[in-house]
């Protein structure tokens, strides 16, 4: 299976600029494969194509052409040809209430599962590599109808992952809404990346991108920092 | 309908201490009804036990005893003498499916709606008094089965309402995430309540406590600061 999970597509370099060497090297794997497909499902207050444009335009520079998946007369033709697919982030509960609705959910995990297809998440998509979206950060604005996801890897992602608090605020903090989602369910750990980071998953393992520590979080015990390189969690 | 809806428990004078003269007043008008009802099912890193001291504790000085809904042998016969139910804070998720699968949402919502009983709830528990969990903050750490909620209102509430920011950090503000809700919710309007707001509803009508403005968000209009004071929302 080869996956690159993003925290995050926008920095101070410019949209996904901070990526385009992991998504470079990625690509090139997949040279000669035809275009991806970009998912733009998670996008809520602009519109599919003015997403898709932009993330067009930001993959280019990195050797990938792109088609959207809602620009496709059919959707799950397109997603059993295409050799890599990319989810865009926005909100994790409409992407997944929409790939759902259209029957795609299962076609995209099967396909990336089969080593058919890579896929490339940031934000809500990498939630959505997820086996669920319970440690996605956004507001649940709709219901996805479940929230069991792509189950591509075997433990949780939190993607823009920080600690920092507003002053003054009586909120819980991320931490503190981690340790309940581990509360619940002791046995799932969760990896949070901070933005910049990604996680890369091909056939050389796992392996934390970036600049920062991440910080893996597993039922009752301490948060642990884990160092850029390869990855172990078991 | 009475209901008292506070954004947040804790402050820096205590635990429930900013909102005891509001607490006092709500329970004046239920004088000799015997304890209210306290729902702790929100909380998911302490014990509901212990929740439901800390509850008893800080809601004596305001004049209100309490019994704990999970130490009832029959809690919906419970429920159904309950003058005054209380929904305390934690994770909306949890909230809402430990209620839904014990099937006590639609009886709290029927002793509310008709009158005979009174509700107050904080954080979490206001989010319940609304259509929908669909403007909560908390993290989705388990499947509520549905977003429906208590419907007690007509709007949205969002509590511990800020727009800060942590510096670098890449994800939603918090009037994203609203606009997201009203963009597939246009017709929902948002009430937004800052930390140490409250808002009571009785024959009075609505009316918004504290010493912060609310925000009302609404489709795509510019949310709209409202002073407190008597409310009207129309």
């Amino acid at each position: 299976m080869n996956a690159l999970l993003l925290s995050n597509s926008a920095s101070d370099a410019g949209y996904l600029t901070h990526a385009r060497p992991w998504l470079a090297e990625f690509a090139s794997t997949l040279a000669g494969s035809g275009p991806a497909l970009f998912v733009p499902f998670a996008g809520v207050t602009r519109s599919w194509d003015d997403y898709a444009q932009q993330v067009a335009d930001a993959l280019l520079p990195a050797g990938i052409a792109t088609r959207a998946l809602h620009q496709e007369a059919d959707p799950a033709c397109a997603l059993a040809e295409a050799r890599l697919i990319v989810v865009g982030g926005g909100n994790t509960f409409q992407l997944l209430r929409e790939l759902r609705r259209r029957g795609l959910l299962a076609l995209i995990a099967e396909r990336v599962r089969a080593g058919h297809a890579a896929y490339v998440g940031w934000s809500a998509g990498a939630n959505l590599a997820s086996p669920t979206i319970c440690t996605t950060n956004d507001m649940p604005i709709v219901d996805p109808g479940g929230f069991d996801a792509l189950d591509l890897l075997p433990f949780q992602i939190n993607p823009h992952y920080t600690n920092a608090h507003p002053p003054g605020h009586r909120g819980e903090t991320r931490d503190q809404r981690l340790a309940e989602f581990c509360a619940l369910n002791p046995q799932r750990m969760v990896l949070a990346l901070p933005e910049g980071d990604a996680l890369r998953l091909d056939a050389r393992g796992l392996a934390l991108l970036g600049p920062h520590d991440a910080m893996l979080f597993h039922g009752g015990l301490a948060p642990r920092a884990l160092a850029p390189g390869k990855l172990s969690l078991g």
